[in-house]
């Protein structure tokens, strides 16, 4: 890598050749495919915002100039472009994270890595430049999906209200079923316009065009301009510039020069204006490129040349909920599904493929995936919306406000609950457990295994007064465990032996196993343990308090923030039952948790077997008179605090 | 009223003739003038949708057809037509609500009142009925401020997909600046496009166009076409047809017959379809339509002549947080504003006089209000973003991934926060301590009087790395609570009167004089009880639990849901600190509070000084082996769970 291995920061490309460029994108695409094969990550997004990368760090001038990314997994090139070219260790514990990192880099802004934000982010740094009179320029990156979330048209709205207030919006536009007939074609169409270039580039690319299918949302249409013809595609400006913001494009994102010459023009301009790049998603990667299915967006390890998995993994969580899925559908034809643009990531191309008029992609639009189902549910069907638990978050008003306060049966399935990993911060399911906890009626079912997932489906969707939600982990799925008895509407996974028990330890879903290495580690100190899985963690079971009342201490263990989550619940329970038993609730501490292994991040945590036999042991001693101190109050779980 | 008497349900519409039609929207006008006199509510937009009401259940069958109506304060004349005339209790206990419900009426379906909403609960119910095959209508009613909302967007986008789906979006256009000029010559504007009308039109409309100042968001001057020139004035459709819609319009909103006729077109279409309809808000009351700072948008008790209020309050919190705003502005260069649609009623209007560069009215967009806050606050800025508590569920997740997980310092104000009584379940500021306790970082204060909003706004906006909120509720502020100690970083409201306490009692904002009362009451039984106002209630102050400690029972009270709340997060910080005091939290039950008084609605939840006084005995008897199990356990607000 001749080139790439000199280039220290964006200035280093100034002093580069035309020819230059491209060999430096060639070796950037050979590096990203060597890289990302050997640690996973996102492949796809990268490869195809090779050439715009650079263009982007020729033109502006980052930091003072902000670079700003939308779901930053298309941030590889500019970190390599930005001084960091080790991605030996790409989201692993120490390594480089999988989206931008104000700890990496001053190069760096937004972390979030939820889309559709980098417009609101874009207004708000456009408007301080211009409050206090910085000659910088802002230029958000954002994907033609995410254009389709709510906060992108809000932000729009008020980008184009201040006409001197000047922000480059890049739409990076790789909608696949154009990209492979357009992208290469695409030279310089931002002239074509006005030139009579225009008229032999129709002639060229109408056949091509006429034999790719139309799909997708209006948005895309109108962007593309499917809806009004040839012509429009080629300008497809009319959306925007209704309203009022300039419009450049669309230009064919891997060239180069094209790219430079309209962000250029786009950085003069001094108002909000937006670059309409066509890119290819995978481009210079055989296997990406062929792959209809659109695995390479994000990747596990592969083999760099034919691009298959290296590892195979076992049932998952999904497919375990997406097999039931499609039994459910067969047996109750009101059962339809939602997917915010993710179908076969949680689980739903299955059911799609059988009833493919009963579910609704609604795009990235979680709000509205949200408030359609109440309309669904209003109108006499069961809708189940399949959600990453992170997600969720941006429909917390509408599962209460419209889903909830109408009693609608909707039935959310988070997947990707609790700690994920290597994904870093926001990618965390850690939060429904707590916010959900205020929503009036909902019920939510934690399940421990897949026979659990495939039940408590099947209660969720049976309640038709109320919003259900079943939370499950990311990747494989464990042995089954089994339960001993039953209380009340609670599985008991092991019986403590003994009629006066010390330890009532609450399980919430897949720490069961774990639960139960907690109760075989105190049971050698001499503690005895009642292992209970509540299966529904809200409400609060009415046979918890009685339980409880038959133990010396009560433990509740959840791989979610433990700030309101169930270990707060079942203890606002007891106080309201009189039972004031001492309660210890074990949970992820109420901070943003660094990219790592989830094994890693558990153990940082403090959520993992011996650390929490520990500490528990400890609060036992305490109430027998034999205090240890150190074992009952140093641990970083249980004092850690925002 | 001879002829609005004697309907009974939309049906007796039918045979109605042209001038009795014209006749019976006179009659509404007068009915609804005298009644909104009486008892308040929202005034404006109903006077404005008096014949748009009427030609939607004459074309339409309802219940069988749904008509939805966005932000239900525009429902007045549904309700009048759909069998509800008596008005008298209007919003008070047992009366009518000032929104759709279901409890009602057969022909209400949505009761949030959250703006933007009606297109995704559309979008959902013509789906059902698409997949049921039911021969039945979704009309839908938005007014154009709602579509700047990022849900409206992302329901344009789904509805727009499935070109054989009927569904009716009627944007109801009432913006005020072209209201008054436009409204009076509207008529039959949708067949003016293609006749020679149209030009004829042009040359009248034009001059009084002249004068007519263009302000407003880009969406508005889409919709009025002011960017475009007069004639998309007459034929804005451009963006709604850009995503496929079919459009007709614009209709004088007052034009029973035009309404009908496209209301019947649109109805037949057979897809999705936008009616465009002006409307002019406080239609025929003089004083409304003269009123330039929209006072009668909702209004309290007035003179139906004069309109002016009938009482006037003291001092309230939103001025109080408003005039300090002015001051801080004065202070400091760096502090600006941020508004979803409500500058006026968030008390930032004097704030925008002062610094109008310094304020941002991000429109109905409260995700964006705060992303962009988050984008100010990196670029130097403090912004403090001004909105209802119930709104800020918007914007949850913006709140947490984009300000806290960044460490911007961007203060969010809730106003409105508790039990707010008359405007219903949704309007309640019942949710923000419970949801905003998992967000790492975020402070959150709940100043107890006017002194402490100075006060408590000052700080927060002192902290730059980190959210901060400052919540308060909704009307007149109380007089001054002074601390006799203080205790870390916690006011002591009143001392114990001996070393040995029963009780600490954790009084939560507004509450202090209720909470002092409880004191009162419980010296009386022989209780010494030491009160506490924590002033920032997250972090729980260190001092807590040492103070805890002293105490044999700890009780907490607070305006929000008592399900994760102050309570719960008072608990959790006792119990990671080893301190086993019993603790009884008291807050609001978690269900949806139907409409009423404050003060009603804090009696029937059991919010009140002789409730709370009376289990807290109940609870020091028990300890004291006097155990009262009446008092103790038999009150509504500690057992109630959802």
């Amino acid at each position: 890598m001749p080139l790439l291995t000199r280039i220290t920061g964006p200035r280093d490309l100034d002093r580069l050749s035309p020819e230059q460029l491209d060999q430096l994108a060639e070796e950037i695409r050979t590096f990203l495919v060597e890289a990302v094969s050997k640690t996973g990550g996102h492949l796809g997004p990268n490869l195809g915002v090779v050439e715009l990368t650079i263009a982007l760090h020729r033109v502006f001038d980052s930091p003072t100039d902000k670079v700003l990314w939308d779901t930053g997994h298309q941030s590889y090139v500019h970190k390599l472009l930005t001084g960091r070219q080790d991605f030996s260790g790409l989201k692993m514990k120490g390594g480089l994270s999988g989206y931008p990192s104000q700890a990496e880099s001053e190069h760096d802004v937004i972390e979030n890595s939820h889309a559709s934000t980098v417009l609101g982010w874009a207004d708000g740094l456009a408007k301080a430049n211009q409050l206090r009179a910085r000659d910088a320029h802002v230029v958000a990156v954002i994907g033609d999906g995410a254009l389709t979330g709510g906060m992108a048209w809000e932000a729009l709205n008020n980008i184009a209200e201040a006409k001197d207030r000047p922000l480059v919006i890049v739409v990076n536009d790789n909608e696949r079923s154009y990209a492979p007939t357009i992208g290469g074609l695409a030279n310089h169409l931002a002239t074509l316009r006005t030139t009579d270039g225009y008229e032999r580039f129709l002639s060229r690319t109408k056949d091509l065009l006429d034999r790719t299918p139309v799909v997708g949302r209006p948005l895309y249409e109108t962007l593309h301009g499917a809806k009004k013809g040839l012509k429009d595609f080629i300008a497809p400006q009319g959306m925007f510039e209704d309203l009022g913001l300039k419009y450049v494009g669309p230009i064919d994102g891997h060239d180069i020069e094209a790219l430079e010459s309209a962000l250029a023009r786009a950085k003069r301009f001094g108002g909000p204006v937006i670059v309409h790049c066509l890119t290819e998603k995978g481009r210079g990667y055989q296997p990406a490129l062929q792959d209809e299915a659109d695995r390479f967006h994000a990747v596990g390890k592969i083999h760099p040349d034919t691009g298959l998995p290296i590892a195979t993994s076992g049932a998952d969580w999904t497919s375990v909920f997406g097999d039931e899925m499609v039994k459910l559908g067969e047996e109750r034809d009101d059962v339809v599904a939602i997917t915010a643009a993710m179908l076969q990531p949680v689980g739903l191309d299955r059911f799609a493929r059988k009833f493919p008029r009963r579910v609704f992609d609604v795009g990235i639009a979680e709000q509205h995936g949200a408030v359609s189902a109440a309309g669904l549910a209003t109108g006499g069907l069961h809708p189940v919306f399949a959600v990453y638990a992170t997600f969720l978050n941006r429909a917390f008003d509408q599962v209460l406000m419209d889903v909830a306060l109408h009693k609608c049966g909707v039935t959310f399935v988070l997947d990707r609950a609790g700690v994920t990993g290597t994904d870093g911060a926001s990618h965390n399911g850690m939060w429904d457990m707590s916010i959900l906890q205020v929503v009036p009626g909902l019920r939510l079912a934690a399940p421990r295994d897949a026979d659990q997932v495939r039940a408590q489906l099947r209660e969720a969707v049976a309640v038709e007064d109320a919003p259900t939600v079943v939370r499950f982990s990311k990747g494989a799925v464990g042995p089954a465990v089994p339960a001993v008895g039953r209380v009340g509407g609670m599985d008991v996974l092991r019986e403590p032996g003994t009629d006066t028990p010390d330890v009532l330890l609450v399980s919430v879903g897949a720490l069961a196993p774990m639960c139960l290495e907690i109760a075989a580690l105190l049971d050698r100190q001499g503690i005895s343990t009642t292992v209970v899985d509540p299966r529904w963690v809200k409400p609060v079971d009415e046979a918890m308090a009685p339980l409880a009342e038959r133990h010396r201490v009560v433990v509740t263990v959840e791989d979610n923030s433990r700030v309101g989550g169930v270990g707060s619940a079942v203890a606002q329970a007891l106080r309201d039952a009189g039972v004031d038993v001492p309660l210890r609730d074990f949970g992820i501490p109420p901070r943003f948790l660094d990219h790592a292994s989830r094994a890693e991040v558990m153990a940082e945590i403090g959520l993992t077997a011996p650390d929490i036999a520990r500490q528990v042991t400890g609060l036992v001693s305490k109430l027998d008179g034999r205090f240890d101190r150190t074992a009952a109050e140093a641990d970083p779980v249980r004092t850690a605090r925002d």
